[in-house]
């Protein structure tokens, strides 16, 4: 049984995992750790975890936290990084679920975060946490990024034609998440009587995922490719759905197969069949990204639909996907379940 | 492994014993039926079994039924009654999510249902599968009748209070329900447009989980009880929430006492702390029934608060939970899932 | 034109009453005042109001509120009690849509509310402002107490039975309301992830509307009446709907003939033909009141099925048809919206 | 008065414009027709026109209909075109709701709706109703071909850009609708349980709306404009938001002040000011059109954001400031409507 614990699990990220790993078949919960609700049973505050789940929230502490195999930080982003450093060279593992390690470069992180990056030597190391990239690094790794979960969509739809360098200008990618993307504090944009019954844009100008998104797209590409990237906020708890514009001239691809091939040892990424539209409820719950590609009229255009759920496939699913890999474990360990329908 | 046939598997009832089912650690599916859908691949039409499932419908045909250990029927009311004797005769086990073999009076079956029953001779075999009344019985069944979801809640609230004779006058059993609980036909009024942003009573004048409700009081009291039942419509997919009103004068009883013990080995329920409000979402996709119990105001009036899943243990978990007894196999087996919270 | 003030018109009620006042005909608006968003358009606030008003929020100055014919309280409770006494002595007309002057007793208030009443000497004077009890008075009245949701909907349902003597034993009144009953107001349990999909009762130990209901139901009845009353949170933004349960035993009443006489003149409330479910969203926008009587089984047990729209018959609306009264306008005058369905 | 009648008043374009038209200052509804439910009146069906609308649906009559001064059609497409030529020559002006009016080629209607169009004759003499381009054409028009819902705010919100000849390439309109939208049909996926807590494209082959889009962006910029058009489907019953995408490399122009000024005199386009993300719930009711520019990262791709009521500035409410044009009434009559918020 591998040794886990949990920083920070108050937030819908920390519940995630918390339903995932109970679950699990070769995870032991060590502790879960939270400054604010210290001695309180995860489960008073989870109810869904009642018969579950025993453990109760406890004050952070580094000595707990080194006695596991495996750490998870589902913080804030900029908590990580003060304290990454210490775990690893107790020998711990780290996934970090907030952006502390998502980019490489760290004056980028600077300027989309807003503050320095507290540990600058180890960005190089850390492993950017998409499977369907980076699997063997993963394995080997002492320090995985989880991906944010506009990325994680947006990613595994451009894939195949960055890689094969099909792309002409610049790409769209008109994202869309459920409410629960943005977390468990009380915004006032996210009370049901503000979120309910509406639907809008939101950060137009500029989003954070949006550095990760190019980063990863460059990584694959080569080089640096223009993309214009806006989110929604859609009246739905869990789902995201990106609908991806691209420009690819050449007619003689054969763009399904080319998709097909490229994910067929992904047993969580699902090309759907031609013609086809995924529901983001397919995948409620369930680690799977399912993915169509269109060609419309025949034009230059091609439209990618790809569709997650943003608290597994986009942030706790993965992280345990990321963490069978790091332990050698088989892959779809504890990442079984079938989405909940209807 | 046992194997399983399931007739009638395109209504959400069906969906949700095949999520429950492609999970189960000791099933085998062998057979989904669907006049309407032979030859469609069943994750087609539910695509959240993409990758979990390769069956396609198919014809009903008896003799395949009859190589399974086990048919679960999610027909519509009047086609398992139809069907079950000859199962019985093969040998096989049948477990009835429709309402055919609830009512053990057949004239009450017929006022309510408005057929005459096709096989009254062995309607007195059927056990009511409610486990937590009839687990020794389901144990030796050959015939299970599937509890309504309505009574499944309303039964559970009001049986410790009910078999120690503690109820004067009549009760009242206010319930909300899910959409789901219509199933999957396309009424008018389970459209989004009509259903969302609305709440309803309906069926007050008489609704066909009153009778059966009545019967097991009646059997848990050694007498009739009077009750009021006033289903009503909520916006939202799945759960029922059953508030239930009792005259209980004598105050000498500790209810959140009996409650607690009444349930204390019981597994799926959940008897919560005095003082609890469960929530319909903290079982939404888990077999529980989560129960308070209030007296307000110290009050003669007792009030129950009962909230399940009317998709699991209102139909397709208690189908597996009554299976698992059928089987002698581990009670909890392919029951384990955590509600999906948020 | 009535001059019109309002206090804190920050919160939903706020935007309610905003949306009625700038379509009224006899109405023009001077001052919404809040303390926290001094200097804001209100449209900026609420996008809905583009291009229907100019007004920016202001600082609380009660000389300015001194100038209006009419000043709403659309504060929280404990505000109005501190400012009407002076308003009303240079000749301002109050509605509060607050608790301040709901409850006569102010013992009983101080028990509920958790604090002091600050002007009992005025208390006498409020007249409680359901104008299908107190048309007249409230014609009259300088201070109108506005009711709260749940007693709008609960009283209206039960009074024809009440001011009968037709009821015997205690009531029950089974409540669910729309998340927008809960405020503007950021709390854990408003945002769409934690309400949405979810259905819950809350506060069944006690809830601040309970002595509000009973001491109209009092008045009406001429004695004490018991009542157990459970409000629930439903996931939708508008709408309460009351499932009300009273014993009338007496079989040689026409429920359905007293129901229509009784709000014959009546043109908020809409006594449905027998046998209906009223919905919430036949009210949503709308000032009206709709209401069914049924007698299920013919047994002694009555069900009336009463449905509003919280912010409107609820709040705003109600508080708009006290001004019309107060002021001898057309009763109907800016309440003329028909609900929006779908 | 205005003399009006609907035809095929049953769907929920009917019952908006019902709302609309009897709240209207100039107008007396005569007529409602529905084959399906003559003799019933309205109010039973939409009970929300309880105490606001006494008529019932009447058989088809063009009797009838020829006394009336002006005809909507809400039928299905394919139905006006049957029965416009014969109202015109009797004098009676007409406001298609349907689609049989919009293409002025009949091939491509042929092609798009799959069926010969009836009346070409007059196909060229019908005036597209989209006030903001063709208003003095609908002044003088007896026949109006009311736009569709995503084509209003698609072309609302490229039209200033189109007009200008500012776009270089492609456009992408990527569109998100409420369910209400696809009608009042019972599809399987307008069910609540099928369409809610969900999100998904459709049509991304091909939708009706696409032909109608690209000949208004040709007629206003004088040659055809390649474009790609997703609609996409949004748990909510109203709105549309078209996010949409243009490649606009000259920075030379001010794009903000460009739209204000193109819209200064559109009482229902409402640009709104720079760095905004217009809600569709800020138009919920109302006929309004809010927009929004961004020019994101200072690139070439700018964004438009466009929010409409898809039954109101999408149907109805366009419908009825059509009728106003058409009859010399003030433009807002009867449109004053704020939107409904929260």
């Amino acid at each position: 049984m591998i040794k886990v614990g949990i920083v920070g699990g108050t937030g819908y990220t920390g519940v995630e995992l918390l339903r995932l790993l109970v679950q699990h078949p070769d995870v032991q919960l060590e502790v879960i750790t939270s400054r604010s609700e210290a001695g309180l049973p995860v489960a008073d505050m989870y109810p869904n975890l009642r018969g579950h789940l025993d453990l109760a929230f406890s004050q952070p502490d580094v000595n707990t936290l080194k006695q596991c195999d495996l750490v998870f930080f589902a913080t804030p982003n900029g908590i990580a990084m003060q304290q990454v450093p210490e775990l690893l060279e107790a020998g711990v593992k780290v996934v970090d679920l907030a952006a502390d390690f998502r980019l490489s470069d760290p004056a980028v992180w600077e300027k989309w975060y807003g503050m320095p990056h507290a540990c600058e030597n180890i960005l190089a190391e850390a492993v950017y946490g998409l499977p369907e990239i980076n699997r063997a690094k993963v394995r080997e790794a002492r320090l995985v990024a989880n991906p944010g979960c506009y990325p994680t969509a947006v990613q595994l739809g451009f894939l195949p034609l960055v890689e094969q360098g099909l792309i002409r200008g610049d790409l769209v990618a008109d994202c869309k998440s459920g409410v629960s993307g943005a977390g468990r504090q009380t915004h006032l944009g996210s009370l049901l009587c503000e979120a309910s019954e509406n639907f809008k844009a939101y950060g137009v100008p500029g989003h954070r995922h949006l550095p990760e998104i190019r980063q990863g797209l460059a990584r694959a590409a080569g080089h640096e490719i223009g993309l214009t990237f806006v989110p929604h906020l859609t009246p739905m708890i869990r789902g995201i759905h990106a609908t991806l514009y691209a420009q690819v001239p050449d007619r003689s691809v054969d763009l399904q197969a080319l998709y097909e091939q490229r994910y067929a040892n992904e047993v969580f990424v699902d090309v759907m069949p031609a013609g086809s539209h995924p529901e983001t409820r397919s995948v409620k719950g369930s680690n799977r990204c399912r993915i169509a590609i269109h060609r419309p009229q025949d034009g230059d255009t091609v439209v990618i639909l790809s569709a997650i759920d943003n608290l597994v496939k986009g942030a706790a699913g993965q992280a345990v996907h990321n963490m069978n890999l790091m332990f050698g474990l088989d892959e779809q360990a504890g990442l079984g379940h079938v989405a909940l329908l209807p």
